[in-house]
């Protein structure tokens, strides 16, 4: 059997390559030496304050590193070699064994295994020497831009909602491994499916070092066996049981077990698990009939998920690194966040091209939890250019990227990056990147789809805000019935941050009022994309009046985030099938933000539009297309219904009662006896009109005025009108807000 | 040397493999088989009339060929070889020597080779059969849809202007071939050249079989040496003279010859042609800044050729086979076809995903005449499924093609197919055979630009009437001003054939009236598209009235075809740098139609309009938007003038004289005084309007209304108003239609 030794490290960090670190420091492998130096150097927390932009904390980016390890003496039996490996160093580096230079290598995506002779008498050290991070010479100084040659995210280097900080270290799986004279390198199982979905081809093939026979036995999820093979056999399952995601079916995972046995005995053996079902982007339903008119056009590209042969409607969020050092991150942050997307109703997450690959606990939960996966390669908003050098790092990367994650049935689209056709990246159809990209997948992992990147023709991004920023003031409930398009993977509402999260940053009092300041920028409430654009305190104040307290800007703006993202996503699956797809900018946060789009505030706490989203997500729902947030007495208020429904179950014929409370009082709008809605279908339902009573209280009374005007000119108090709609076991909910 | 051996072929039919012919039939080789047959047989011409429906030529398709030729006694000095080699046998074949299978191949545009035993006492019988034509059995009947799980042109299935007749055969360069002890197997010579333009580095490479060293020597155009280089050698060229297009430059070519020699003897020796030069395809001025709102799209896929830096707009035609029995492409016809399109100052031919990959000849006249190419696979108007058997075919092919035409200057683009991403052919950028040829592609030839079909996003197809057929009546006039877009690959404005076309098709009174029979389905005058849309009877009616003879008709529909032609490609100049290329639909024609987009006749016989084309296409050209084609006494009519300056030179400032005629009248509207206009840029003049005259004349005098439908209501005379702008040296005439 393979066994690992895990090594004690010390890092330090010098001028230059070669040159002995003053001082060393204790390490924590896999984790990030940056972060290490700060903690074992008693640095003012990083995430505190503006404490990030502290000199001596951005100066280590340009710093060398050394990783030191003694040598365990390992005796060795006959046959058995000793290797050092690592999963993955952050991001270029040297290798040095007993003094000797064993590696030279560049990317932190790729496996680097060297052989160790641990025989004799010699200094038994590792050192590891890692040089600053790349900053692309054509790149704006302390931007993305800087990222735009390397395989390194570009999140790093500085965006909206993440510091600038380069992360550098040893972040993945690192160890000394005694292997058996013949040991097991990789395996690979490959399954055809009939296509009614009654028989498993499984091919089941492993490479060995060494001489040695193979055994393959793979068990169903209650560990029976369901079959013995040899390498390099094709055997079949009959029913299988497939694999689907949240909200159509169960993840059903079967495991297996490769034994490699010599001489009879067994000396190694690789575990896994095999989860059955084809995935595919088809057309969405209506595109085909566009463009319509001579000159003629394309029509839209497919991106309409084929999930086992349905058509699943993507619901879920983008994935950004969970931690700015993402050598911390750890199994268990995962699962809780993962967990988390089960009950916000998701089935999908977008892996944005800005941040990592994750690590491989993340594509063993989301297939375990059915969640799909969109990932992204590492590019994002820049001009990866066609350089040798780059295309060589990116091939090497990609290869070693799909190799380990093709095996996943979660993993549903492979993509190019982020917002690589738009003006502020600049690649395009013809960049090399993307085609070798392409290419890679093609040739690698054909059968799974391949974006060139999102959004592709057809899909949008955006909005980012409650209602349009710069003069045009259109909220988002005018803006998305009016866009056509065939998934959106990413628009956002923001916040201010949950309490607890804020006071994590600095004390409640030096957040209120809340003022542009070096700290309140570093943490994104101001200087971020457009300016306060995610405290957006002016649409704040538009709508709700002067803030008494930090609370009521919490309040006030997850109020709206939570309303701005119900309508989105509900709107989206209104559009479907010619939509397929609402994917909202973003899911977590890397660290405490002040504000932010995110709907999980660092490490892993909702916010409250998690929970409003999640109920725009469940698979049945009774919905409202409603024309805007406010509203004055005297007006008549009208909502369009309709009943939602995703996944593979019907909505038996009902009725849906419709009321608005406001304040107190209770106001019965109607009745809609709907019919049978067919699974996966939806059904357009009656508009409903009702003029809203004049409601005198506070200091002006009687307000007449319309929407967010109205507001402007007259606002005085405001309260919650609650839209409740409730249909056999569906309910859904709207708050708005209504001046009196 | 290689010494070549043609031979003398039969040819004869069968009704199954194995089946000996009843009869065998001289053979033209290269040729096609079933043409031989015909001609050998004393059928009725093929060509004219209905005869192309003769049961006697339908049923050929589903016979079995076989080829028979006797081996020569070739006596073979110590060393030497003797193969047997076709460059390509039209389509599914088994090759039998001397009895014996020598090779079973599929695909037309792959060489296939074997080497010969001539020794001994044998039959000395070279036998090919060839399988009937690919059907595939999910395609409707006698459609193009049986095209779509084979790399055979889909055209022969039949298409609007191609009759149904598949071709098959021995179609391109078949012979004996003696080859010494070593030879050379391919050269490849690729260079980069710097950034600047001043330097090539050339690098020579040569597969030799067996041993020898090969010296390759480098000429310039005057046959002066510029260097000599040995094998996988790089050697550097200073200022290289550049390849151009026509229109932009000279297409400079160099040539070089490889030369093997043995001992000190010359055994073998390569020719071929260098011309240097840069290609991308960049973005269109204009569409990084699109779309502009959130939800936000994708920005246009790049379509401007870029020439060694020099943006190009692309004016020319779509290319179709020249004959429908491509085995009897000849050299001259190419040459004369080539030659019409630099006196349509074309610099781009689309070669159309319907049609034939051409002949070498093709390729090495586009590099003497500098006419670049988009160059398609074969695969059109079809959804090419994913199968095993599908895609490995398709990369033989592909891998075949891009090897052999890679070496050419005038190549621009390979590109999947012919409107892939429409709902006649539902493939998608999903497709895997789109992206297997981006894989081939960027795998052996990275550095040309590959689309995966036309249209892409922003470009467009379309429209191919004069005026919107079906209720909506709207001239091009109109639509092309509307139209955004990034190129326009396809359009077509249809006309009656030229009258010895037409003679050579029937007797002309069998051709007048005009009607619907067989005969004029046949020739595509009826049933073509959608029903009588080439010969657009309806529309020459309504505009010019009840034709009096076939040359009423050939006139005003080729007038037509002129002046909406001249229009489509001056717009889509006028929309230049947004819109960088106009493609026409189409050039040529396979056989004599009587009625067809093309702007020339079969074999190579222009059209009217083919001189408007070319006057639109001048380098320098004074244009004049107009709004419509019909006018009467009294309107006012206007004009738009613009300078279009497209190539390397400047227009010198100047004056444009603007005069109308109508019948012998010149009625002088304006001069424009404009400003000098710099090198590829257009420059927007004024506005010019004139009241028209009232012309009296004819029945009803003094007619007043509107366009066309004044047409409708009181057409009796008209004639034609000329508009005739000149400026320096550049001069353009529309003739308009005057209703009296």
């Amino acid at each position: 059997m393979k066994n690992k030794y895990f090594l004690e490290w010390s890092v330090g960090l010098s001028e230059a390559f070669g040159e002995e670190p003053v001082k060393m420091v204790k390490a924590q492998v896999p984790g990030n030496a940056n972060l290490d130096w700060l903690v074992g150097t008693n640095m003012p927390d990083w995430k505190q304050g503006a404490n990030v932009n502290l000199n001596q904390i951005k100066e280590l980016e340009d710093k060398w590193w050394l990783y030191e390890a003694q040598l365990p003496a390992i005796s060795l039996e006959v046959g058995e070699q000793l290797f050092f490996v690592t999963e993955g160093i952050d991001y270029q580096y040297r290798i040095f064994i007993n003094g000797q230079e064993a590696a030279e290598h560049e990317g932190m995506f790729s496996t680097v295994e060297v052989p160790v002779d641990s025989s004799g008498e010699m200094e038994r050290l590792i050192q590891i020497w890692i040089a600053p991070s790349p900053k692309d010479e054509l790149g704006t100084k302390d931007t993305r831009e800087e990222a735009a040659q390397s395989c390194k995210p570009a999140v790093s280097y500085g965006w909206d909602w993440h510091p600038r900080l380069l992360p550098v270290g040893i972040w993945e799986e690192t160890y000394l491994e005694v292997r058996p004279k013949a040991y097991l390198k990789n395996t690979n199982i490959t399954y055809q499916l009939a296509e009614d979905y009654s028989l498993a081809q499984v091919h089941f093939a492993a490479e060995i070092i060494g001489d040695g026979e193979v055994v393959f036995t793979v068990y169903d999820a209650e560990a029976t066996t369901v079959l013995n093979a040899n390498n390099d056999e094709t055997k079949e399952i009959e029913k299988p049981k497939l694999w689907w995601c949240n909200g159509y079916g169960e993840p059903y995972l079967y495991s297996f077990k490769a034994v490699l046995m010599v001489d009879g005995k067994v000396i190694d053996e690789e575990v896994g698990t095999i989860g059955f079902r084809t995935i595919k982007l088809v057309m969405n339903e209506g595109t085909w009939e566009e463009p319509l008119n001579f000159p003629k056009g394309r029509s839209a590209a497919p991106i309409t998920i084929e999930l086992n042969g349905v058509s699943i409607f993507g619901k879920g969020s983008n994935w950004v690194n969970p931690e700015v050092f993402p050598g911390t991150i750890t199994r268990e942050r995962y699962l809780e966040l993962i967990d988390l997307a089960l009950e916000a109703n998701f089935n999908i997450f977008r892996v944005w091209g800005g941040g990592i690959i994750n690590k491989k606990d993340f594509y063993e939960l989301c297939d375990e939890r059915g969640i799909l996966i969109w990932q992204e390669f590492m590019l994002s908003c820049n001009d990866y250019r066609d350089s040798e050098h780059y295309l060589e790092i990116l091939e090497q990367e990609a290869r070693s990227i799909i190799a380990r994650l093709k095996g996943h049935p979660c993993l549903a689209i492979w993509c190019g990056g982020n917002e690589l056709f738009n003006n502020w990246s600049k690649m395009t159809d013809q960049s090399a990147a993307l085609r070798l990209l392409n290419k890679l997948c093609y040739e690698l992992d054909k059968d799974r789809p391949y974006l060139m990147t999102s959004p592709v023709f057809g899909m949008a991004h955006g909005s980012y805000t409650f209602r349009y920023l710069g003069g045009d003031n259109r909220e988002v409930y005018e803006v998305m019935p009016q866009a056509h398009n065939t998934a959106y993977t990413e628009f956002g509402v923001p916040s201010i941050s949950n309490l607890e999260t804020c006071a994590a940053i600095a004390p409640i009092e030096e957040l209120f009022p809340l003022e542009e300041n070096e700290m309140t920028i570093a943490h994104h409430a101001f200087g971020a994309w457009m300016g306060a654009t995610w405290s957006c305190l002016d649409i704040l104040e538009d709508y709700f009046g002067t803030a008494k307290c930090l609370e009521d800007l919490i309040t006030w703006s997850q109020w709206q985030q939570g309303e701005g993202l119900k309508c989105i996503y509900e709107e989206a699956r209104r559009q479907k099938p010619y939509c397929s797809m609402a994917i909202n900018w973003c899911y977590n946060e890397p660290w405490p933000t002040l504000a932010n789009c995110s709907i999980i505030n660092y490490p892993s706490t909702p916010k409250k539009s998690f929970y409003d989203v999640a109920a725009a997500c469940r698979s049945q729902l009774v919905s409202a297309r409603i024309p805007k947030f406010s509203w004055v007495g005297g007006e008549i208020f009208s909502i369009d219904l309709w009943l939602l429904n995703d996944g593979r179950e019907l909505i038996p014929a009902g009725n849906a009662k419709v009321e608005l409370q406001i304040g107190d009082k209770i106001y019965p709008m109607q009745t809609w006896d709907y019919e049978e809605v067919m699974p996966n279908e939806n059904l357009e339902g009656p508009t409903l009109r009702m003029k809203l009573p004049e409601v005198t209280q506070g200091k002006e009374e009687g307000v007449i005025g319309l929407g967010q005007n109205a507001a402007k000119r007259s606002r005085n108090e405001w309260q919650k009108m609650t839209l409740a709609i409730k249909a056999g076991e569906m309910s859904s909910e709207y708050q708005l807000h209504f001046l009196v």
